[in-house]
């Protein structure tokens, strides 16, 4: 029977804690820097050591052809579930360094926050897992087996932990992957990502005569590829916001009317959402709210186009090329390569004889969604309830976490991810934070997950 | 009585008449090249020397704040009519130099043809005036009055002729304009420009969010600036190629079945234009002809077209803003400053209320046009038959040449386009050339121009 209970040992632990956390936070790990390679390593190695400290049978850190990944785990019964926690100790660069008002990687706590790169994403937020870990393996109530996987390279794309995955994959054998590297929709309101859309991203091009014209003596005469790209690009979404690609929207999954009530439950001001994007209106497809245009819901963007002079001035010219970075986001069911198929299909189709197109796919990841009825998604549930007093809302987030989808696709593992952050944390710009209390809330959270995930299976 | 005709004085000069020409050919007279500035000064009193040599009562030099302008001219009688001479002194820069197989500043004769920066472009049509001018003064058969304006900056905009004419209005005071630099049709098609196209030129920017979005976390829910833009270009035109701004063909001049059929006359090969141009069809205004579309009628082009990301690979946003440049090309009797207003009040109409829009007037041009029945329109015409053989066909130009808008506008005097240059002269790129026969044909045919428009008003 253990002595105390992991939230006793978690109370009585916070300034280590602090001080753990901040040792880590020191290390400029920013991935996307190559200065940064001896950080890299040195940070890797300060997290296995600290899977041992905290009750891990051993942990090595694996060199790939990129930044190391750190493999840690604990067997208590081969019988048991198995939780494998994934978290990436890489960060993003600093800069604009001058709009910091501390030093990003000397964390400093004010406000009840902790001020520092990396301090919610994703360093505070791993951290809580080792705390957690070390929490049931000192009180003796830890009843399952956990495994460690973190990678130094998230910013960057998570390059090197795909193959990672597929030559690792017994090692990395599991029930469930716990991931905290997401936020909440508000402090107020916790919630549970449980789904990300996936991503289609293309390039186009289209050209038109053979070189730069006269527009005084060839306009009117023949197709401006600038013209025609607009003319094209304009056709890809109807009136009603629907996107016209034939079959884009054959695999969508259709939420229930219950899901959805439950999704636009979360509160959600529209007048806010326009005052801080400074628009007059929002748009979008119809039918749907702006919760769901960009939780549940496909989309397609173009994300840059560019053609024929763009400098000051004028010149009467009638470019001879003209180009668009055009991605769409996409949902459960749908197949990113089919759906690159069925564009490229199609924007050859609509192209008129008077161009030629050349379309390319750059690149694309599946969408990834974390069934609500799942064990694991109901034991995050219960957990998060319990230590934030409201049952969290599932929140299907727009943006894309590739490597999470490539988990299930490689390792045949669903991921939950319970995230701790907020909006306010501001990642990936100067002055990160993370609120003290809520690393604490998140370390007995996990805690919790833990023990009702268990109880789940047995 | 004329001890021999213009004709047999050209005949007896022609050595001669091509090595003065040769000598303004070698003075490098490029305008838009600051290191030029002595030579325009040098090309000028040249000019000014060879009018007063040709018969000019006199000829000056007169400084602007650019380049200078020479006029000259011979006063014979004040009750006949006056024709006042225009053309340009100032050439194109050379580059690319080396794609060259002479040197553009030494001119040679090969193949029939002289090979010079300006040979066509337009010192060389311009001493076809000059000359003509020497030949009607030695012969004794001048009957009328004759005026030379000879600018050095119309490759540049002919910034500082605008307020010349301002200026001298009363001394270029003339009943005509008679202008040679423009092109025929073809070696066996004579024609005479008698349409050039004018011009508005617009610069628009979509704004929607107030900075740049994450694609996943937005895309779906606002209104992304460069798909609108690209929806509110394609709206411009409707699929039978017609402009959808309002009240925008108001003023267009309707032109009768028998100009139609005269203009469509002139020999045009479909097939060999969408071979030059290497496209698989051409594409414009339903009911019109392609020479129709690029010389009778106006159109609307985007000379360039910029938003977001435009590098190499993927990024993910929804830029903040899009922006266009786009012109349109109007014909009599569209004013261009009305255009610029009926285009700024319907793109301002069409933008949704998802998005900001700014729309800029960059500069225009009024399209201009040389009646056929005028009575200098038929004395070039009969002066080209007589000379070349055919009768040459009214040309609507696509282009613009704004500063002959600009003689109607401030001097309120016509121009006739009597230009004997040939696409194959190649002005504005390496190798200019200009035929040897046409030279002296031209010279010919503008003492015939003199003869029949004087005789057609006594």
């Amino acid at each position: 029977m253990p002595v105390m209970t992991p939230k006793e040992f978690i109370d009585i632990n916070r300034e280590r804690f602090i001080d753990e956390l901040f040792t880590i936070l020191r290390i400029p790990s920013v991935s996307a820097q190559s200065q940064h390679k001896p950080d890299m390593q040195r940070c890797a190695e300060s997290l296995a050591a600290s899977l041992v400290a905290a009750g891990a049978d051993h942990a090595e850190v694996y060199p790939t052809n990129g930044n190391p990944v750190v493999f840690g785990e604990k067997i208590t019964d081969r019988n048991a579930p198995t939780i494998l926690v994934y978290g990436h100790y890489d960060v993003m660069p600093t800069d604009p360094r001058g709009e910091w008002n501390t030093d990003p990687f000397e964390p400093v706590i004010k406000d009840g926050r902790i001020w520092a790169r990396g301090a919610d994403d994703d360093k505070g937020q791993l951290f809580m897992h080792v705390k957690a870990f070390e929490a049931m393996c000192a009180t003796n109530s830890l009843n399952c087996n956990v495994k460690f996987m973190l990678e130094g390279e998230e910013e960057i794309g998570s390059t090197h932990l795909y193959g990672f995955c597929e030559e690792y994959k017994e090692m990395l054998a599991a029930d469930i992957i716990l991931v905290s590297d997401t936020s909440m929709i508000g402090a107020d309101v916790p919630s549970i990502t449980c789904g990300l859309r996936g991503l289609t991203y293309m390039e186009v091009e289209v050209t038109g005569p053979n070189r730069d014209l006269h527009s005084g003596h060839y306009g009117g005469g023949v197709a401006n590829p600038a013209n025609v790209l607009s003319r094209l690009v304009a056709s890809l979404i109807d009136e009603n916001g629907h996107i016209t690609i034939p079959h884009f929207y054959d695999d969508v999954r259709v939420f229930s009317d219950e899901e959805r009530r439950d999704f636009n439950s979360a509160p959600f001001s529209i007048e806010e959402y326009k005052h801080s994007l400074d628009i007059g209106d929002v748009e979008g497809e119809a039918g749907f709210t702006t919760m769901e245009r960009t939780g549940i819901r496909p989309s397609l963007d173009v994300n840059g186009i560019w053609s024929g002079y763009i400098g000051e001035g004028a010149k009467t010219v009638i470019p001879s090329r003209a180009s668009a970075k055009i991605s769409m986001r996409l949902v459960p069911n749908q197949d990113f390569s089919t759906i690159a198929r069925l564009f490229e299909e199609h924007f050859r189709a609509i192209a008129p004889a008077s161009v030629k197109v050349d379309v390319k796919f750059l690149h694309g990841g599946a969408p990834y969604v974390s069934p609500t009825d799942m064990p694991a998604y109901k034991a995050a549930e219960k957990a998060i309830e319990d230590v934030l007093g409201k049952r969290p809302l599932p929140y299907y987030s727009g943006g894309s976490i590739p490597i999470i989808s490539g988990f299930e696709k490689i390792l045949g593992i669903k991921s939950v991810l319970m995230g701790f952050g907020l909006e306010e944390d501001a990642i990936h710009s100067p002055n990160e934070s993370f609120g003290v209390e809520r690393f604490f809330k998140g370390i007995e959270a996990i805690t919790l997950f833990y023990k009702y995930y268990t109880e789940s299976r047995q």
